[in-house]
């Protein structure tokens, strides 16, 4: 069917360009146009088949978008239609991040002062929970960068109302103590305990734990990896991003992710609740 | 003489609006114009008294500063004439740095590499006594940011053919690990052990205990203080500095210094050694 492949390379394309976008974003606006592919176009499973395995190696980097595009295989497998299989990922997906929230709720004291470095849409859903039932916090948040998505953190805090404290990454451990909770995202929970997350959420659990404060670890179970922490590699993006001198003898490095280990956790909150 | 009194006027003034200069430098550029305004005018005894108290003064938060000017009055009460006393604080303070660097070597393994925070001019002189003689050895530097004094560094490493890798602050915890040793210029020794610093030092600090790898502190004797850490007020720069977004809840912080611990501390070192 034509209008298959020419959907599935659309979509293809559209995942692999955007590079605003957030991973769990991303996987679901890739799960819900793929939706409207199979309804439009009824593939054969083969194809259907193809085109999952062709989205699982698109972005290798965000794994819940391999993650996503496995369980939509494994409940064709299990016998459901293409349409049921990716309507009932979608859901899984959607409902994790109500269910963290509303985990992560749970290890917030009143009146928290809760401190986060870069900006993670599973710490972002924390927020806008305790917002939405008028729980009194305040936030302190890191620029994060050379990314600055701590920025629009503080902007999304700022719509809700929610007063923020914005600091350089530099000034973690002094604002640590101020905090009463440390809360992070995660991009990928590795298989021997470790988890990935942006440049410098290691230098928080260390000062977290130099501080006896909580260090709580937010991610759903699409975010799991068969990975060990020796066989990660980890993105580096561009260094024009760092406005570095230039000079014969200067080599910027620009890698945005780094592992934390799982000791420097206080612990970990998935859909399933606190590990 | 009203010779002096214009002369005096003008070093205060030239102490107080250098912003751009570090405090030993600033230091000695003071101790040199006192010396030529004594040579020049031969000021009374109470009048040079009267400014060494007011340059005292003048920057609270660069102890180096006042230090050198106690010095100066502490040389004059022991009978030494106004120009020998100036003269001779001047040979103590430039000689510190040669000294400490002269130190700080005996710490530094062969092919070493070196990771340190922030630009300290006590640090940049250690790396210029080893590429001076010629050792081998590569640095790995912070940015530094919001003022980016590391690329001040990165570029002074440049000219001396010394390879550097240049990283955002976020990343000290991923470079750790390939340092052998870092090494960290001191803003001021406190009575309590503690050290204050640029703001990140704790991190790198934290960061280099987790991995096992010495931390060395380089500082000269002017930078005693009497305070303890509960005493001391951490300067707080402009927040436009951070370039953060507009927000009626977001509050911008740019606090520029820290106080470390010295339990992170593996030793300390100035002129007259390692301790």
């Amino acid at each position: 069917m034509a209008g298959f492949d020419d959907s599935a390379k659309k979509l293809l394309n559209r995942l692999r360009d955007d590079h605003q976008s957030g991973a769990t974003e991303l996987a679901l606006n890739t799960l819900r146009e793929l939706a409207a592919c199979v309804e439009a176009t009824d593939p054969a499973a083969e194809e259907l088949k193809g085109l999952l395995a062709e989205l699982r190696k698109a972005r290798p980097s965000m794994i819940v978008i391999g993650n996503a595009m496995a369980r939509v295989e494994s409940a064709l497998e299990d016998g459901d239609t293409p349409l049921a299989s990716v309507d009932q990922v979608t859901r899984e997906l959607e409902n994790a991040s109500i269910a963290i929230a509303e985990h992560a709720r749970q290890q917030i004291p009143a009146n928290a002062v809760i401190m986060t470095h870069s900006a993670s849409s599973a710490v972002l859903g924390l927020f806008r929970l305790l917002a939405r039932e008028q729980h009194r916090f305040c936030v302190i948040c890191t620029q994060s960068s050379p990314g600055m998505e701590g920025h629009q953190l503080a902007l999304a805090l700022d719509d809700l109302g929610v007063p923020v404290t914005l600091i350089t990454d530099a000034q973690m451990a002094l604002f640590v103590p101020r905090a009463d909770v440390v809360v992070s995202g995660c991009d990928t929970w590795l298989a021997d305990g470790h988890f990935v997350n942006k440049s410098g959420t290691r230098l928080l659990a260390l000062a977290a734990r130099a501080h006896h404060k909580p260090f709580w670890v937010l991610g759903d179970s699409f975010r799991h990896s068969d990975q060990a922490t020796s066989d990660v590699s980890l993105e580096e993006m561009p260094v024009s991003e760092l406005h570095a001198p230039a000079g014969d003898w200067i080599t910027p490095r620009n890698i945005y992710f780094e592992t934390i280990p799982a000791s420097l956790v206080t612990g970990r909150i998935n859909e399933q609740g606190v590990f």
